[in-house]
């Protein structure tokens, strides 16, 4: 029996939703703009990866989707903030994202940087309430310096400079791959995983993440805004440095497929239970937008 | 035997500053430009009054400094996250801060956000390394959106507008009170408080927090540039809804040394443990800057 990707992501997307509306304040609650201003980015219609990350990483070590929505929310309130500052004049000055006007474009500048600052303390208060002290640690660690706030600061010191192979690299394993690793880790280190679980887990979510990030990057180039709902090209543009720009679009995609092979290698041992993490990176191989 | 505050002070002021320079990363670690400018605002002379009183509030129930300086260090960092945020063009606009230029106006502003970001997120990594879940989760909640940020918010959606006494007072027990109350309850969390002593040490915390804003308030319209660091009457010239403009310089320093007897008479059933932080709120009323 194949597995249905398709239905399996509706599902924990729906699962992810629901949690997400419950664990964020009510749109009404005073003060009402910082909280309406949340919920624009968080329900602006994204794919939900990383937190279906955490929950595929607890199932690949027998753990309950029920348990780990909580922790699911937090790494998307995370993954949100960064996207809501990122996009700040000051930084990326992007108008749209996900087809929608920004946060800042919607809100004024000061109430993103605000609405960012308060998912990220949401995000450590939902963490605080239903994981362990390791995984709250985990996750600022992912969050901080030597993890995606670190890649942001070389990205943004590299925009229109030339770089090297080894910062590009650095860029995506720190901007995007630390919080998708930590995402799969998360989940497992809930569930209970051994020690060497949790390590094959990692390095899957490493590969995974890069992957990820490589794919978008072609994306971008190839896209077009109606499927990104993001203006296409805009990395070179912004004179981003992208791996399609530095290898070539073919050995891009090469070597995202390979990541995508050492991914499932490093899952071989998980067994059966790792399949919805192995579909997942199909996905993130074969996605359109 | 009198309280020497100013030996205390000054003993705990070197004991936190040691503890901040060995919790953040190194200047020279990469990516350096963040780690430099996170500890450029963390090391630009403020009185440490959070920690300090984070250890106070251990010290009132027998704890010991060592065990509560990582929590003392967290707080401090996310009190400087805050003033990074606010000194922004967006939100406050400020060029000085305790007489040196302000983080954007030294790194920019995307590097500014970033250390503000990065600030908070190490914040929640220091309380996972030493305190307990339902510390990380106080913080997060005075940290949020019904806490400081909340504060925040009111404050920079109030400017210009005449607001009533209780939006005044909204804007002071959140943007600045809930932090400090915050800060006393953390540390007698960590030293095992009983549940009354907590609830007493929290009403306190209010109490202090209440009475700072309001004289910081009555410092910003009497003060200089050389005692403040800051413009003095900046307050005025943002149209910054404040006490003394509200109630006259007068009514306020009378509700300020209120608060500060109602924050002592909170503690008396404390006992003399709770000294230092009788001698903190002598301090909070009678500073000069």
């Amino acid at each position: 029996m194949s597995f249905d990707l398709a239905a399996y992501l509706a599902e924990r997307r729906r699962a992810v939703d629901a949690a997400l509306d419950r664990h964020l304040p009510p749109p009404d609650a005073p003060p009402a703009i910082i909280h309406e201003a949340m919920r624009y980015s968080v329900f602006a219609g994204g794919k939900r990866l990383r937190p279906i990350l955490v929950i595929a990483g607890a199932e690949a070590v027998g753990g309950s989707v029920e348990r780990v929505l909580p922790t699911a929310c937090a790494l998307e309130l995370i993954h949100t903030y960064s996207l809501i500052h990122d996009d700040l004049p000051a930084m990326d000055d992007d108008d749209y994202r996900r087809g929608r006007p920004t946060n800042h474009k919607v809100f004024g500048e000061a109430i993103a940087i605000l609405a960012g600052d308060a998912l990220l303390s949401l995000a450590f208060g939902l963490l605080a309430e239903s994981a362990s002290l390791d995984v709250v640690k985990e996750v600022a660690a992912a969050a901080g310096t030597f993890g995606m706030i670190g890649g942001q600061v070389v990205d943004i010191q590299s925009e229109g400079k030339p770089v090297e192979a080894r910062t590009l690299e650095y860029i995506h394993t720190h901007k995007t791959a630390a919080l998708i690793r930590c995402a799969l880790r998360s989940g497992a280190m809930i569930a209970g995983a051994a020690p060497e679980t949790l390590a094959a887990v990692g390095e899957a979510g490493s590969r995974l993440g890069l992957a990820f990030q490589i794919v978008d990057d072609i994306l971008d180039v190839e896209g077009s805004l109606e499927e990104l709902g993001k203006t296409a090209g805009s990395d070179q543009r912004k004179k981003k440095a992208t791996y399609p720009e530095y290898f070539g679009r073919e050995a891009s995609r090469l070597k995202a497929k390979a990541l995508i092979e050492d991914a499932k290698a490093a899952l071989a041992p998980l067994g059966p239970r790792a399949g919805p993490i192995r579909a997942l990176a199909d996905f993130i191989l074969e996605r359109r937008s």
